[in-house]
């Protein structure tokens, strides 16, 4: 049963193929699509489009629906093509003909388009909360392990001394920036382009600002045009931001990796949370952290799938954005537990202590020794080169104190002033607006 | 020349492989690169690490430096590997020893941070400026032909009516969403790289809050660790932002290739903006719109470049980054001739008059009397399965007026609204602060 | 129960992370791994690590096995991490220690590597075969249709006749370039991985060739890092010949939707394999089309992810090389099921008649008069002047009589010569080859 | 000066904005068209639209030009738009009425077409030579050093013996499917695209049969509307065969960053071939490999480029397709030189030895220890099991002797048949074919 169905038989072969995984996905949308509902009916009541009881009626049965997927009863039959046909089949059936209403005014196009930004919504709240679990992690070992020291690389060669405070403060600060953007994409998908029906408006004078307030939306997307054309460019956006914060876990993941292999040796995880080899029996493999790399460079390569589904395709709606789902929704599940697992590793991390007193590390501290002949007032040019002929010769003799004072380095770390640039820009989010309007309609 | 060249003398093959295409590139860095440098000596001297004279001897003649590169009179030399080294062997050359200073507590890793954020900066500007710019013109044709009404398709089919109004204001509100990803951008190029030395900071007593200032920065990369590896991600995440710019870009192009085409006809340009064909005299091709559409794809396949040219690297300066400026800047450039180039053609379009009147249109209004019926009390669905029937059967006959009100819809545009949420974003760039901070520093 | 676990429990959110869809996933690989477990217990009695009747009895089993898995009664048990260890675990079970035995000499990376090469193996058949079968289709159709004229577009503009003659026949010859590619990825997937155990070999005295005969390879992949290596590389590369064979197909979609709008109006498909629109009674709308342009761009991008997720990672195996099965097995699967829907879909392709005859495709034939005054002697370039200046000026009267004739053209397409060349192609897969070797092992 | 120019001026602006890079990039070319000219006039003659006074007189002059073109002489002038236009107007001005007459039969589209074909060709032969000339290096080093133990790492963790003698061959193997690639790439670029003119044909009775056999070409692009299809195409498949050899290259630097890191330290190079630092006197930085790394990880990126520039355009010619040169001519010089300077690095590479006497590597001979067991009757999992506990409580005592004598093994590395399987494959491409047709073009 389509609701577009004429008195042609369309064919079954057809039908699989253009359903695809619809059923399956839809039901991650679900309870979006019965909040869309809801709004757009209150709205429809208040132009006219519905008589007082049947919003009454409609409202009751849309929340039971709301409360059935909740509870995991819900279903996608297999006679119903998608989660909108489903939700408004079900009604039908319950309140007879003040059901077949709720369509007046919007179309499947603009019905889904308001189901996602809501869904994106969500799940982006979501991934702010891991992000700052994990930030708050972070700054955790970092403040713990402040004087701990690494060898700090430069094209992967010993360069300078760093800290374990840094390594860690460096991470946490990269998500500051991950969330400026996640922060864009939020602000992008929190728009209502519920009204814009097929992409072209309605000739029902609705009231698209009524609807924006009971959703809570900032704004509107205007242009019913501009509302349409937002598909497949909300997700792209989403997925770059959420790329971003990818990227930043994949680089830990491999800074990990290396840490951890033998020849570096800096860092351990207990033994119940690595795995073992079929064949060697000494392995303790931080199969984890490769996961996470693979996943989150799964997760950078998925703004470019996206982009390679919608470019070139005119304006309008075309069926092939019913795809971008299928990439898009276990990509936004697979990074909140790479963000979950991240947070549990590194709640079990133990470092290695003393790293630098190896000999092999003695040349990290060079750069000191030229800093210390520029302060006593060698030009630095110079006191690089005396420094470079007592390395060649074998002469270098390195103090292995570091004194770093400045602002972000190893003595004067800064974790205070990057938590507060995380607040600022997680203060802009505001949820709070957002859930009460939800709860509001659900009330 | 290299400044770290030591007693051996690095083969001439290598050194062509490794500057690659530096000396060309870094010059659209140069000015950048002397800014950073005004700020670092100011800040050097604060610290002692320069006396007074040194400053003000130091200061102007990197002033003369940077109205010789405006004036166009800056080169790299063939014996230098790269803008920073041929500033400090000007200044050395010039001013003898003191020259020799200005590279005390910096890398020229930080060097190449601090250059990269003022260029994209800069060039954000420069964008910002141009989407603006667009963005007027587009809605101004949307006010002027507001009344003009287009079909609308959805699946590439007849659907239902659109207007010019809508088409052109669809893409100004699609450049305001760009907008706020380009904020994002700007947000995160805004902040201080400098004082990072190599990526693992300095132990010179550094004033960092002091440069940020200078510079204009809204705040610091704090954590050393963190500046560096902000190298990388700071590009991708601006050329997202591009290529979100380029993807409206891209998708108008597209609508105007379809829409200039004669089975469809809607728009033309004057001849002196279409080229011909060297075998068909008779062609007036889109050429212009068919080089937006693909420099902007190009564009979009940008991020992608960026993320896979720096995925799995561990955190740490890598050679790899250097290459990240090869598309990079010539991509920055391509954006801002194409945002010209539209407003330009847009300057010049010429539309069609009455479309609709051909009868192959009809369907466009079978929406809108099926929405009739609804409004007059048939259910919905029952109102959709008469018309589809009248269809079917050929007795359809519509009314061809067109009485969309509500928000964004064809009778009630919002441009206004629109207009104001663009004010919203572009002032959050604030780059009258960014640019008198300059202005004072050149002083 | 994992086969390398030690007497520490892994923890539980760990192993549910790490095995991901693997159990999933795996199912796919079942029948594979049992052929591959087939030729390497026949080596390893070979070469005395098996008894002969160890080797009678695990074959019989391993049979037993395999006709489950082909029932489809075979399942990855929750407490089995992978379709490996189920097959062993199953042995054991059944014949006892003789099943502990067959993990000698290998190790699951190997074994893994030579799943992943049978599978590929077989569905790369079942690709080629699709695409033979439209193939056949499109040439049929295009000599069927030699006559039909069509307007032929340059710049989207209105150019030169073409055919739907030409039309069917440029997508069969892009089929054949497309094998050809296919071919090099059937090549690289056809040589023996086996023996290469962790991807450092093995200190038993396995007889590689021997289980390069039993399972049709053509090859070995003879260096043991080498073998482990070709794991992603396999994979890109048998994306990147999907992939051109998914740009064929969305390429011809595109034209499909474009040739199925009603400006075009060049084809139309029954109703029942079109579908309808919500809210628009009228609509006819090319899913199917949409859908297969969709999936294929979602193919063209699997190279790129795939890159993404193993670029950089030094070599030996990392667990990120588990993931690529995620997107590249539902690949197959959908790029399977466009060349079929395709096929399909053209069997009831109808195509408009007298295209033509309209007078806005005049122009098509002024390439003709220009290059009928320059075979009457006139230079080529002043023809291009003269018919350019009758059309500026009205006075351009076309001969509609298209007189084409050298090879590839519409009046010779050559249709026999691009079958030729089709066929030695496909010759050269030589899939009777492996499926005998395969038969010889279950026999 | 345009060849299409009709009595229009077209704005200035809009031609350099069209014309962009291609002066520059065409004079790659140059030389290619010159090539395909001389077989489309002796085309011409043979069907009677050349006398054969104008052929000799032609002929005469293009190798004029050609000599030109290869001596350094030839410059694309800025009134004159691309290297076709050039030819052309330098040969019309040089013998007069009979330069106007080669344009007959075909179309810029096609020529383009053929020039882009035979220049890669080229490039290909190129790169196959310079891909042959380093898979020598590997394969000698390979047996110079194939007793030289290395340990081998699975998830980065030690794992099993290595060697670099493995370690070479495998590269050198990587090379032989990497060929297999090109090959279909090669086979693909060698058909024959002159005559199809501007993608629908020409009415002249153009023998194409001729030129094919004229230039050296294998086969025909048959269809014409496929042979202007095959634009983009070609390149996206060059492409990707490139990205194969990339990948090759890019995996082997980021090995060799990490051996040459001081916690692995396996190999290194003298100081002429390494760099060093701006403020770390002590470095000396592997960035040849970096930049090798970098380089072809931006070549990996380069097929996805082309698809998202190629994806969703209908058939017929697009402008678009004339930016596809920006990266791809690039990067086949890129590529060629990442191939040299592997190839010369490695000449120098320097090799630490006896590696694994370093106690860190004793758990690599496990598996030896489990295999012996194995063999002398213990079944393979409690083999495991046993050594597994040893470990665990510190008794394990390796035997540190390697004794693999399987195919591909550290024992048995089967260069010979790595080597067999290159030539089967360089064989194929028949340079010779394609070299003598071209001389005698030029005789």
């Amino acid at each position: 049963m389509k609701i577009w169905q004429k008195n042609i038989e369309v064919n079954k072969d057809i039908e699989s193929f253009t359903v695809g995984k619809d059923r399956e996905l839809d039901l991650e949308m679900a309870a979006f699509d019965v909040l869309g509902s809801l709004a757009h009916v209150q709205m429809l009541e208040s132009i006219g489009l519905l008589t007082a009881d049947e919003l009454v009626l409609i409202q009751k049965e849309l929340k039971n629906i709301y409360a059935e997927i909740e509870a995991g009863d819900f279903r996608i039959e297999d006679t119903v093509e998608d989660v909108h046909s489903q939700v408004e089949w079900m009604l039908t059936q319950r309140i007879g003909e003040a059901g077949k209403k709720i369509h007046s005014g919007r179309s499947r196009n603009d019905q889904v388009l308001v189901d996602l930004k809501l869904f994106f919504r969500d799940r982006i709240e979501t991934t702010v909360h891991n992000t700052a679990v994990l930030f708050q992690q972070l700054i955790a070992l970092s403040n713990t392990h402040k004087d701990k020291l690494l060898p700090g690389y430069t094209h992967l060669q010993i360069a300078m001394p760093s800290s374990f405070g840094l390594w860690f403060g460096a991470y946490a600060e990269s998500l500051v920036d991950d969330m400026e953007v996640m922060l864009a994409a939020w602000k992008i998908c929190n728009k209502n382009p519920l009204g814009s029906a097929a992409g072209y408006g309605s000739s029902f004078p609705l009231n698209r600002t009524l609807t924006t307030e009971l959703l809570g939306f900032e704004n509107l997307n205007y242009n019913v045009v501009y509302a349409q054309m937002g598909r497949g460019k909300t997700e792209r956006i989403l997925a770059q931001a959420m790329s971003s914060v990818a990227a930043s876990l994949a680089k830990m993941a491999m800074d990990v990796c290396l840490f951890i292999n033998q020849n570096f040796g800096f860092i351990r995880f207990p033994d119940e949370l690595t795995t073992g080899s079929s064949i060697m029996p000494h392995k303790k493999n931080p199969d984890v952290f490769e996961l996470i790399r693979s996943r989150c460079n799964k997760i950078q390569a998925l703004p470019n799938e996206i982009a390679m589904m919608t470019t070139n395709l005119p304006s309008g709606y075309h069926r092939d954005l019913q795809l971008l789902k299928e990439n898009l929704f276990p990509a936004m599940v697979s990074l909140n537990e790479c963000l979950e697992m991240t947070t549990y590793m590194l709640q079990h991390i133990e470092l290695k202590g003393d790293i630098l007193k190896d000999p092999k590390y003695a040349y990290l501290f060079s750069v000191e020794v030229v800093n210390e002949l520029a302060l006593s007032g060698v030009p630095f040019r110079e006191a690089y080169k005396i420094v470079g002929e007592s390395i060649e010769n074998g002469t270098f003799k390195p103090s292995e104190e570091v004194n770093h004072t400045h602002e972000g380095s190893i003595g004067n770390l800064c974790n205070d002033a990057i938590e507060k640039m995380m607040e600022q820009i997680l203060d802009q989010f505001n949820f709070e607006k957002t859930r009460s309007a939800i709860q509001k309609l659900l009330a």
